[in-house]
C-alpha cells in the first residue's frame, strides 16, 4: 500500500484553548495541493507518554509520520528526549543551530541580562546523533528527519515550518507516497451554490468548494493515480477557465496595485458601513503608499460633506445609503485627496438601520476616475451579518474596482450603472 | 479515575486543508475555563471506519466523548447512521428540526426552486430513536447526546455548537467529571517575559501566558481540587489584580465606548502607519456611530497636510513620523471631523522607511481633548513585522486613550508627554 501521512500536533497551549492551531491547516493544505493523502491530525499535550504512544501508533501503520512541536528549550519540550529514548540514541548539539543560539544569546544577553541560561538556550539545538537534520533558518530548533521510522518532527512554529518545508517534501517525495493530481482554482465573485451549477459532469475526479468572503476556491483531485483520471482533471480546469474569465486571481487587489503602479493612478478611499476595513486591507500590503493616498472613514454625515464635499442637498434627497452618495463620495474623496482614482462604499451593515426598501445588507459601491469623469455605481446585498457583509462588501468593491479599471466600459461580473459628470 | 475528554473532529474539508479548524480551540478554551481536562483532539476525514473506531477506542476510556461534525443533510454527512448502527438504534426525524426544516423548505423553495429536494433537508433533522436531544435553535441539526456511553454529537458550525453548549454542559456536569478551580484573566500593556517576573511564587497552581498584541492573557488553575489549592489560586488572582490595576479588562474600546456615550463624547481618528486599522476595529462593534464620526487614513502627506491641516512647515521641520506630527494630526482631525476627542498615529511599519534614528516599529501615538485643548503624545517601539505591528499599535493607542480619558494628568500605564495649545 502506498504511503499516506500522519499528523501529531503537541502543544498544551493548544490543548488549553489558549493558542489556535493553524498547522493543521498549513500541512493539510500544502499536501492537499501536492495530491498527498492525510489520514488525521491528532492533537495532544506535551505529555511524554501520550507522545509516545501516538508516535508508535502512527510509525506502525507504515504512513509517513509529521510530529509538529516540543523542539523549544524549555523542560515541557520533550520531542528530542522522546526521540531519543525511542530510539536508543542520544542528543548532541547540531553545530549549525548551536553556532546561531550562542550568536543571538550574546546579542540578546547585553539586551536582557539574565534572562536564560546559555545551557537552556542550547537545549533547543540539540537533536539525535544519528538523525538528518533539517536546518532552521528563521528559528533556533533544527527540524529532525529519522529516515527508518519515515519519521518527521519540526517545530510548531508555521514560519519556523514554512523555512524547512522544501526540504521535508524532498524527503517524502523519495519516500514515493500515494500521489493524485491535483488543482485549486480561486474564483471571485460567485457564490457556492452557482459555481457548483457550473461545474461540468465528472466522473474521476472529486470537487471541493470553500466558499469565502470574495467568491469560491474550488478544489479539484483526481480519483486514481490513473491517466484517464488526469485527463479529465484538465479538461474540468480548462472547462472553469473558460466559464469564469476575468474572475480567476489569487488577490485584485495585487493586480490593482500593479495596475496603478504601471498607470501612475494614485488611489483614494470613501468608506462608510466598511469603517476602515477596505484601507486596512490596502495598507496590510508593503510598499503600497507609492499608490494609495489615503481614505475618509465617513460615519458621521457632517464627515461626509465636510471631508468629502457630499452636497447636503444629495444627502437629504436621497439618504446616505444610496447609489447617488456612492457616487459623490467617490468623486469628493478623489478631489479632496488629489487621486486619480476613488472608490466609495456606503450601505447598511447592521443589526439596525435597515428598511423595507433598503434591508440590512445593502450596500452601494462608487467608483470615480478624474481623467475621464466618469463614475460608476453597483448596488449589492449581502444581508450576511455585520462582518461577513464588511468583508464580501469590501472584496466586490475590490473586484469591482478591477473590472472599471480593465474594462472601463463596462465587465463581465458586476452589472454597473455608469454615470459621467 | 474521574472522567477527562476526548474530542473528534469529523470533516474532510479540515483534512483537505480547505478550512480552518476552530472547532478545537473552542472545545478546549470553553472546557480549560471550567477547569475540565481536555486529553485530545483528533480530526479524521468524514471515513465510516476511521469515525466508528475512533469513536469506539475512546468510549473504552470511559472519558466523556465530544464528536463534532456529520450532522449535515449531505451523503458525506455519516453521524446519524454510523450512530444507529453502532447502537442498534434506528434513526426517527426529531420533531422540533423537522418543523423547522419543513418551515425553512417552504420558505426557501420558493426563493430557490429545484436546489434541494425536502428528502435531502430532512436526513438532517434525524436522530437515533433512543437518543436524547439536544435542540439546535441556530441550524437545523438537532445534537444528540448518548448517556450510556458518555457521548456527544454535536454539529461542527461554531455558532451552531454555542447556541446548544450550556445543555451540553449541564449533561457532562451530571457525569461529575475531573474539575480544578481555573481563573483567565485578560491584561493589557504588559510583556510575555515582564508578566512572569511579576507572578508571585506558585505551588498548587499551573500558570500559561498566551502573549497577544495588546497584552498577555494569564491563565492559572489549582493543580489539584484541593481547598488548599483554591486558596493559593485565589491569593494569585488577588496579587495580579492589585499589580496591574487600570490594565485588566476584555477590551478597552468598549470601556471607551461606554465612556464616550455617557460623556457625549465624539470621537475622530488620524491614522498614516495604521491605515484604517483603528477605524476597522472601532467599527467592528454595532452600534458604534453614536460616538463615532468618522476618520482619515494619511497615508500621502498631502492628506496630511490638506484633510488634518497639518502645517507643511511641522512636516519638514519634524518628519512624518514624529511627536508634533502626532500632535498636530490629533489636534486636526478633532477640528476637521468636529469631534470631541482625536486620536492618532504616524510610524513606520515597515519593511522599508526605518532609519537609525526611528528604526521599523516606532509610532508616535497622539490623543486630543477639545474641551481641555489638551494633548497627549506616547511613543512605542513595536520591531514586530509589519502585521504585529500595526495590531499592537493600535492596542496601545486604545489603551493610551483609555488611560487619557480617565486619568487625563497621566495614568498608570504609559509615560505620556503633554502638550497644552
Amino acid at each position: 500500500m502506498r504511503k499516506r501521512v500522519r499528523l501529531c500536533i503537541t502543544g498544551s497551549e493548544v490543548m488549553n484553548g489558549f493558542v489556535l492551531d493553524r498547522n493543521t491547516q498549513f500541512f493539510a493544505s500544502e499536501l492537499y495541493a501536492l495530491g498527498l493523502e492525510l489520514v488525521e491530525s491528532r492533537i495532544i499535550h506535551d505529555d511524554a507518554e501520550q507522545i509516545l504512544s501516538t508516535w508508535k501508533e502512527f510509525v506502525e501503520t507504515g504512513d509517513i509520520v509529521v510530529n509538529s512541536g516540543g523542539l523549544g528549550p524549555t523542560p515541557d519540550d520533550l520531542t528530542v528526549d522522546l526521540l531519543c529514548s525511542w530510539l536508543g540514541d542520544s542528543p548532541v548539539y547540531e553545530p549549525y543551530a548551536e553556532k546561531r543560539t550562542r550568536y543571538f544569546f550574546e546579542k540578546r544577553a547585553k539586551l536582557f541580562p539574565g534572562a536564560l541560561s546559555i545551557e537552556t538556550a542550547l537545549r533547543q539545538t540539540r537533536v539525535p546523533s544519528h538523525a538528518t537534520i533539517l536546518k532552521n533558518k528563521v528559528g533556533l530548533a533544527p527540524g529532525i528527519f529519522i529516515p527508518e521510522k519515515n519519521f518527521f518532527a519540526l517545530p510548531g512554529f508555521p514560519e519556523e515550518i514554512r523555512g524547512m518545508w522544501h526540504e521535508v517534501l524532498e524527503y517524502v517525495e523519495a519516500l514515493s507516497p500515494q500521489r493524485f493530481a491535483t488543482r485549486i482554482i480561486p474564483i471571485w465573485g460567485v457564490g457556492e451554490s452557482h459555481l457548483f451549477s457550473e461545474l461540468p459532469a465528472l466522473e474521476k475526479i472529486s470537487t471541493g468548494v470553500h466558499a469565502l468572503p470574495w467568491g469560491c476556491r474550488l478544489f479539484l483531485r483526481a480519483l486514481s493515480e490513473e491517466q484517464s483520471a488526469c485527463d479529465e482533471l484538465e479538461t474540468a480546469v480548462d472547462a472553469i477557465q473558460a466559464r469564469f474569465v476575468g474572475q480567476i486571481m489569487e488577490n485584485p487587489l495585487l493586480e490593482i496595485i500593479e495596475f496603478c503602479k504601471k498607470q501612475n493612478l494614485k488611489l483614494a478611499l470613501a468608506e462608510s458601513c466598511t469603517g476602515g476595513l477596505a484601507a486596512k486591507q490596502i495598507t496590510d500590503i508593503p510598499g503600497v503608499s507609492a499608490i494609495f493616498q489615503g481614505g475618509v472613514v465617513s460615519y458621521a454625515n457632517s464627515v461626509k460633506t465636510d471631508a468629502l464635499g457630499v452636497p447636503e442637498a444629495v444627502l437629504e434627497k436621497f439618504g446616505a445609503v444610496s447609489a447617488e452618495v456612492a457616487r459623490a463620495m467617490a468623486e469628493g474623496v478623489t478631489k479632496k485627496l488629489q487621486a486619480d482614482v476613488g472608490l466609495s462604499f456606503t450601505g447598511i451593515a447592521g443589526p439596525d438601520g435597515g428598511s423595507s426598501q433598503k434591508p440590512v445588507g445593502t450596500v452601494f459601491v462608487g467608483i470615480h476616475k478624474a481623467k475621464t469623469k466618469q463614475t460608476m455605481v453597483g448596488q449589492f446585498l449581502f444581508p450576511l451579518g455585520r462582518e461577513r457583509f464588511r468583508n464580501a462588501t469590501v472584496a466586490a468593491g475590490f473586484l469591482a474596482l478591477w473590472q472599471f479599471l480593465t474594462e472601463p466600459n463596462g465587465g463581465r461580473v458586476y452589472p454597473l450603472n455608469t454615470f459621467v459628470e
